[in-house]
């Protein structure tokens, strides 16, 4: 099948789909005034493999086959690279906001191929495989839902007073299984084609019900979207010039009686495999992660150069140290995601981006991120929260004021708006929504920390350790 | 003369003044929907006068004599520990944000108390003096505007191409001067009776047209307020529990051939006070700065406390090293705010807040308010920028899903009312407009870098070093 | 009694005391090449009383009774901050490190109070102050044995599987108890007259034998002391100007069937006083330790704006920035430790330094110690590890070409002088000893933490964030 | 020709160099007690090509050609890899010390290879070449004396009051030059075979006497040699199990008209080379850095989780995540440096690790270090500095008492062991040389970040940061 433009994709959102906005049923999506910008932001995707200039990089071609290259399984270093630089490409485009409908939908399901392929599971490998040729096939968009809304934190599954904590199975028919329950913080769910649905932690015996992972079409009887208003729109695009355009839009996404036929679920009733599910999918993920944060980080340091120019203090000392601090954070990450790429580890024909490495990438992103904020705002100064908005701007008989008396180094409406996309980018809903994703999206700090101890082989050091301490026959083996 | 009621304040700034929102002109400031919030948020400060519960506090009473404490002269270390104790109290009642609208005018007129006192200019001391008692005696409101909109910064006020990037002197009259130029960032303007003028840095020979304070009435003709909309209300006091109802206002404050009359002139034409008042004035309004954070740092650790609590993880290791950081982190800033005052320098009966302590109390606030922010969005998890809006809340077919599916160790209703709290104390505008605060109010932190160096007095440290090593006879002085 | 004169002191070490010095017995303290230097070291302590320049803060008159300083029991604030001073003369005098032969011992007997009158336990009142008297009238010095050696750290005393890992009552007789066990970390034990022990850790029932508070002579039989060589002697006074003369010795204390009279047990099989007295003592403990790391602070900051000076590197921007800092750091743990004094809490007429605000002078001190080191060797440079020692500064060949060669901004005699001192600070065996007590003295960095976690008071805070979430009904206690 | 043996390369040392240890003239520095030490350790150099498991990565075979593969001219990014880990073998053989005798030669010689290449200065490319050849094919060991003493830091070489501040001409002959002046912080110059000498830092015009860069034999006339004893010896391998037995010297060079020919004369009065000299050789030499300080940091990390084993302590919560930080700390470093040859840039035909990358490795390994010093010493506890000393280990009495009292969760020897390790890692002379080597070899932070401004190229994140803010127009080059 041919890929679709982004018309097709946009006119595929137009079905029976059950979102709630603002206390309402959204009718279309696509034409909603808030939901139809986070699907236009979505559509880039779509626009850029019609695009000559991306084409190479978003398009797959094998011979006579062309699909999405967000689909292509990654065999070496240099196929996870591209995929790397393509996430980059689209969040550039999508100025610093990741599009996402792609992106997830293969981390997950390349994590699936991967626990199945391990638990020699055939049944669920040839399920994963032909829905992974279905959506590839159709050029579709996915939405990932895995994290529960968990209730008691310190429970299990079957522990909880409230079964439905954790998404989970309330029925088993001939032809499929009904599912209720909800999850959390769920990107981009209103204007995906699927939904693909996985654990979100180890599970034990005893949590069969909650232990499954499958995948239905957005528009499913029972699945019930309740979106987040957080980016809900302003009146002033001058000061906000990305989010005013650009929105992704997360959903409480409730399960009430759906049914999933037999050859959507992956597996169902397998704690052993729900563990192994949520940590695998998660580790490629964060790679997606430190690759789509790569244009936030790159906005940051060259609005920090530029507003410095901007109001001429640009030699100073201490910003020049500011700067430098910044560029080596960002160029960290960078290469570290680089690394995690080169460092891949192949498992059958497979290669996966080294885990330690991504999460070396992750955590520095992570842990350095409300620096990087405070450090831009410094430069920037208070006319960040104290300058004129739109309307001042606009007005004939403001703006010389604001043109005579807003100037530093540079002339006043070039200065402002780098002063906005500062703003936007730091102290508004925008600039709060990226430092919380920051902290907690694709794990938590001390989620990441965790992987990291687990990943982390400490073999090598240990070994060294004991040999300067004449303690080589206490070593690990011996 | 009596108190004046908040009414009475209100009623007050009904007048000529100019100001401008969003490019009109606003024909009352008390009722525009926007700016009439930031007036009455500021008229808690009469409030308060009016309320047994803070009037010991609120109001000084000498005899007869009674006035707003903000205006009591502080002779000891008590008295500035009353002053901070009001201006946290203020601010606390104020929601975290403070009220200005006495604390920085009396800083000011302390300032110029002593610096004109310091420079034996009896002429300014007696006018200053006059303008003190015109104020107290009709409790009224006050704005400084200390920070001009500077221009190219490399360059000094009299080499600007444009002569009016600093507040100036453009005519001399028997009566009076007349003053044109802008100051920036000035808090307040559209909703106080007054507005003292000082200059924002250290002036040279030749700059003796810059070189001036004075302070006029709002309503006086050519001064153009063009007020700043950051903080723009919206339409869901759910998700903004705080910047619903608190909200302050900054304008670019245009003077345009504003005539001042001789008695309102403090100094004209003084190169050589002009650094002094920006430093001394500064130096007074970090120790209100310090004292109007800590309602804002309480209500971080607060948050922090309660929303690890109803998300249920106040047990786990890491929650309990994060809330004792931020504990000691609030209390640090407080313990050096009281041991400011508890250390305060005696100067011809006054007393001032030690400026070494002052600086170490506003330092340790700034370069760690992100890292709190951080922390305390740690805690928090996600749902600070996935939840519902409050007409999701308010609906009756949506709020019971919320009720089912986001609880956590507390229901859904208390977890998401402490969640909110913390989006607009972190993510959304109100949290940005207190970061940039953090950063810039007061002095950028490169700035109170510099003055904790100009204040350090490093004879006791120096001269051990040099007894350590042997070096006595070099040491300083000898 | 009269105080004693050093000569007294030292001539009362002289006995039948149990020592160990590098595997030999040592036949008399105060002679031996390296216990020597550290027991005149301590005698400075009572050089002090003697010298008029001290004698005001080292000694206390009441009528016709004259003490130690140390001995004086605190009434108030002023007590404290005198006590303060006088630990922070003392160990000026000591060139940064502490003298520590009546502060710590003084800081157990006022523990032992405190815990004792609270429990009412009239006996153990009754012999700790006789022992108080004992001491504080003969004028005597006194180590602290806290630390036991604990062996299993999961385990409690009574479950270890050698019970001897926590000092215990081996036997009872009419006449007083035998104890068995060993301490370690005991800091002057071979120089002091009296050996206080405490419990260092809470107990529980089953614990009895381990829960024991008592003092003893140090040259009581079966008490031994090996004592630690880690500040051994060099042979080069040169690049350690401090560490030559002054020492500190830590010894393993153990007790083999060591008979203690009942007068001199405090309390014995109270496992519910255990805990207290180890916390008690340690918040006691706290505010010495602050008091005496000020002057090595003050070493540290004065060493670098001296190095910097003599580099010729003290106008750079980052340099200012580096000095700034390190100013700052010293003045807020000089600062909170003031203020902990002047918030010091009233127990039976007793003043007690308030416990959050030590905490975080001494967490300030040890977080940041370790960053204070790095910034004064970036300060001084590579000479540090590089340069001549006095063999080649004494040559007569050599030292031409040192002078030649060496200078700075300051000739090289004086840059050298400054820079060993540095490198004694922080590079050599002092330095490391100084470095590792910042993390682990007086509790470990982790316990410091917990100890904040207990006695922060979280009520204002938490009460401001309930009521600006909307929910003033959950506040704590209604 | 052949390698050489390391009883060659000793034996080649035996010549009338002359050094001064101590005040005194060193016959032999192969016999020195404390000389010979730091000779054996560099001859591990030797030793690992004559050993099979190291062969292959030591020695290059070209044909029937074989030479040190220090000397390998690198071609490719696996050469540069190649090279990383030959560095730190030789480290780990070296105990976490490195030898340094060929590493920092040839980073000297592919410098001049490369600034003299661009320059087209065809004679010093044939004059190096040679001595490149000569090196190499005799398998010599060379240091590099870079770092002038300087004088006073404010001027430039020709402004100096003392024109020997900084190496210089002083004569010119037919057969070559004579030079005087002193470097300064010169690693391992008593034991190599030839010292090169590259100016310190860029020149202008009139410093041309200054501006030159040759070798000489290291037993050349009037080149003395003044060693530091920093690391000079104790009595006690017990507690410094690395220290005893690995050291390294550094010598202030003095050169008093000392003649090198013309051949050996890179170049001269050359200002225009010499900063571009000074410069490559650091961004060589800190590939270098970032490959010897692995082993260092391994043994950092390794002794952390031991001694946590050792303790009994290493399932706390607290003591997972300092591990994990320490993890992470140097496998950032590893990554970073391994990414720097990944990233290699051709030029000519040689290849040249990354100049970001290797400076990102080496400014995170600087910055953190004392933190990680901080974290090791907080795992280990007090013992470090209040423990045994191999006497008291030694003793028959004493070493049953500390076999009963000091165990953890390890016995006390296996503990014990683990500490000194630690102890001579971070707390005594050894230590404090690694910790200052941290801040300042290869260039101190200062001057790498300045590298990191340098070399960052900010065309990316400006041009992202422009669009952004609508200014693409203004974008550099438009």
């Amino acid at each position: 099948m041919a890929l679709r433009t982004s018309a097709q994709f946009l006119a595929g959102l137009r079905d029976s789909r059950e979102v709630y906005y603002r206390g309402q049923r959204v009718p279309s999506v696509v034409d909603h005034p808030e939901l139809g910008i986070a699907a236009r932001h979505a559509a880039i995707d779509y626009e850029m493999a019609e695009n000559p200039k991306f084409r190479e990089l978003a398009v797959h071609r094998d011979g006579s086959e062309e699909f999405s290259a967000y689909y292509r399984v990654p065999r070496d270093a240099q196929d996870l690279l591209s995929r790397s630089k393509l996430i980059e490409a689209g969040t550039t485009e999508g100025a610093t906001l990741v599009l996402l409908i792609k992106e997830i939908g293969t981390d997950a399901l390349f994590a699936l191929k991967r626990v199945l392929g391990r638990s020699a599971d055939a049944q669920g490998v040839q399920r994963v495989e032909a829905f992974y040729r279905h959506c590839r096939d159709k050029d579709l968009a996915m939405a990932v839902a895995q994290t529960d809304v968990k209730g008691d934190r310190s429970k299990r599954p079957s522990e909880q007073s409230d079964p439905d904590m954790y998404v989970r199975v309330v029925g088993k028919r001939a032809d499929g299984i009904i599912v209720s329950g909800a999850k959390i913080h769920t990107s981009c769910t209103p204007y995906v084609d699927e939904v693909i649905v996985l654990p979100s932690r180890s599970m034990a015996p005893g949590d069969e019900p909650w232990s499954l992972a499958f995948a239905i079409p957005t528009a499913t009887p029972g699945l019930r979207l309740y979106a987040s208003d957080y980016l809900h729109g302003t009146d002033d695009p001058y000061t906000r010039p990305i989010s005013t355009n650009h929105k992704m839009v997360e959903t409480l996404t409730v399960f009430e009686n759906v049914f999933v036929p037999w050859e959507r679920v992956f597996y169902v009733d397998r704690p052993d495999l729900a563990g192994a599910t949520a940590l695998t999918f998660v580790e490629f993920h964060r790679f997606t992660a430190v690759s789509y944060k790569l244009p936030l980080l790159d906005a940051m340091v060259g609005a920090g150069i530029v507003i410095a120019k901007a109001n001429g203090i640009d030699r100073a000392g201490h910003v020049r140290d500011k700067l430098t601090w910044l560029g080596g954070y960002v160029e960290t990450v960078r290469g570290l995601t680089e690394l995690a790429a080169l460092r891949c580890i192949m498992e059958k024909g497979l290669s996966y981006p080294d885990d330690v490495t991504t999460n070396m990438a992750k955590c520095t992103f992570a842990r350095e991120f409300h620096q990087a904020i405070e450090t831009v705002q410094d430069l920037a100064g208070g006319l960040l929260v104290t300058g004129p908005g739109g309307t001042d701007w606009n007005s004939p008989e403001i703006r010389p004021v604001l043109e005579k008396y807003l100037p530093g180094a540079w002339p006043a409406d070039r200065r402002m708006a780098v002063m906005n996309l500062i703003s936007d980018l730091t102290t508004r809903s925008y600039g709060g929504y990226q430092a919380v994703l920051a902290v907690h999206a694709e794990g938590a700090i001390e989620a990441e920390k965790m992987a990291m101890f687990r990943a982390y082989d400490p073999s090598r050091s240990v070994a060294l350790a004991l040999r300067l301490a004449g303690l080589e026959s206490h070593a690990p083996g011996k």
